[in-house]
């Protein structure tokens, strides 16, 4: 079993809100098809679906009040809005793929996913389809509502699932010693040992001013699953062909999260 | 609690597949807005969007092979975006609608709903929101995929959320005494007691020949709540303000059923 997650700038422009980029969906949807690869759970985040709502909402500093209830309406709906762009594009090409909603059956606690029942995804993929899944708000039992990061689920997923490997298709080559976008003396870090990550992590240091904060949140989700023994690798899915080769298991250019 | 469920085929054409009635769908949404009804469950059916894929794809029989899979994805893809238009033209009038989809839930076997946890959909209706379900495609222990209709939820959903009513709104009156869309003579049975209704429904006389197929099934499922001691209504929810005023608890024409 393999989880893709595909980053949600990716698939949406996100300086534009509520902006899909409908080609790249397409040609990420080949992909897929085209490596027939059979038991793969897709994870997709929200990029300027969810994110600029979040934020509208003040969603990210806790649920406080019913005024943010329209909030929650409007992020899960931009986002299942989304998911439909992303399943459609797979059925178009024959795969047999299937929209599966976080908060239908996800709460949530403190922010982290609580204890989740599998039997359906797993079911799912038994039966030959592609569940497709991604960032959502869900129903948190401290909080109220909060959201579970396309990254969160993807992670939690390839433990749960017992997955081989846990491919996060990002904008960028994957980890690097600076941010790629900033600094032109940035070095991509092949393999990352969870040794060295440990200590970037629990210091806040290097990742933390040299690489985007969306890099630091998913390194850490990336690395729980690294702990559980599961081959992980970041690559870029902006790159023609790269999620065609690393759903084959063929070399892509990328970090290596290492236990 | 109340639990309304709209037939498919009063917020679809039936007679044009994947056609949404806009209008119908904006009138109800501004009904149940205006109705402030706050604990209510709202599920729909699939009219248009559901039938004539299941029929397509064969999955009325029965799931037997691979082939169907792209059906299992077309039917809960078709079901998702039908969905997505009743939960967007609620929010758009500031209700606190959210799309809960079935297929990420209930797992059915023989076609009838397995045990089913309610804790989200509970959690989601004690923190003001309305979630919206749907007749959908779900997993079957015995037979691989079968259709849960929107009938079959509403009503399951009714008994366990220890509903006060159950609101089927239809596109007649209510259960008549002939097919009121061929017979002249037909009259509305106003009140209909279980105990009239279990000897038609094993005989499978009168209401047979006499209402539409559809309107069997849905007496049967509604029976099932009456059972329970939920208050049954069947109307017609295309005539402008039946909702609002079911909603509200004020008299409309219809068949109550009783137990």
């Amino acid at each position: 079993m393999i989880v893709l997650k595909i980053g949600g700038s990716v698939i949406t422009a996100k300086e534009r809100p509520m902006t899909a980029r409908e080609e790249e969906i397409g040609r990420i949807a080949e992909e897929i098809a085209s490596s027939r690869v059979r038991r793969l759970v897709l994870v997709h985040g929200g990029g300027s679906f969810g994110h600029p709502l979040a934020k509208q909402y003040g969603i990210g500093e806790g649920y406080r009040s019913e005024a943010q209830l329209l909030g929650v309406s409007r992020i899960h709906g931009a986002m299942a809005t989304l998911n439909r762009m992303v399943v459609e594009a797979l059925t178009a090409l024959g795969v047999p793929a299937i929209g599966v909603s976080p908060s239908s059956f996800i709460v949530a606690d403190g922010g982290r996913m609580g204890p989740v029942d599998l039997a359906i995804i797993l079911g799912l993929v038994d039966k030959g389809m592609i569940p497709v899944l991604y960032g959502d708000i869900v129903l948190d039992r401290s909080m109220g509502f909060s959201i579970i990061s396309g990254d969160q689920l993807a992670s939690r997923l390839s433990v749960e699932l017992k997955a081989s490997r846990l491919l996060f298709g990002v904008d960028v080559d994957g980890v690097y010693t600076s941010n790629p976008k900033l600094a032109p003396e940035a070095r991509l870090i092949e393999r990352l040992p969870l040794s060295k990550l440990k200590g970037i992590l629990m210091v806040g240091e290097a990742l933390t001013t040299d690489v985007t904060g969306g890099m630091l949140g998913k390194v850490s989700e990336a690395s729980r699953a690294a702990e559980a023994g599961i081959e992980v690798l970041i690559f870029n899915a902006m790159k023609p062909e790269n999620i065609y080769r690393a759903l084959r298991g063929e070399d892509v250019r990328g970090t290596l999260i290492l236990r």
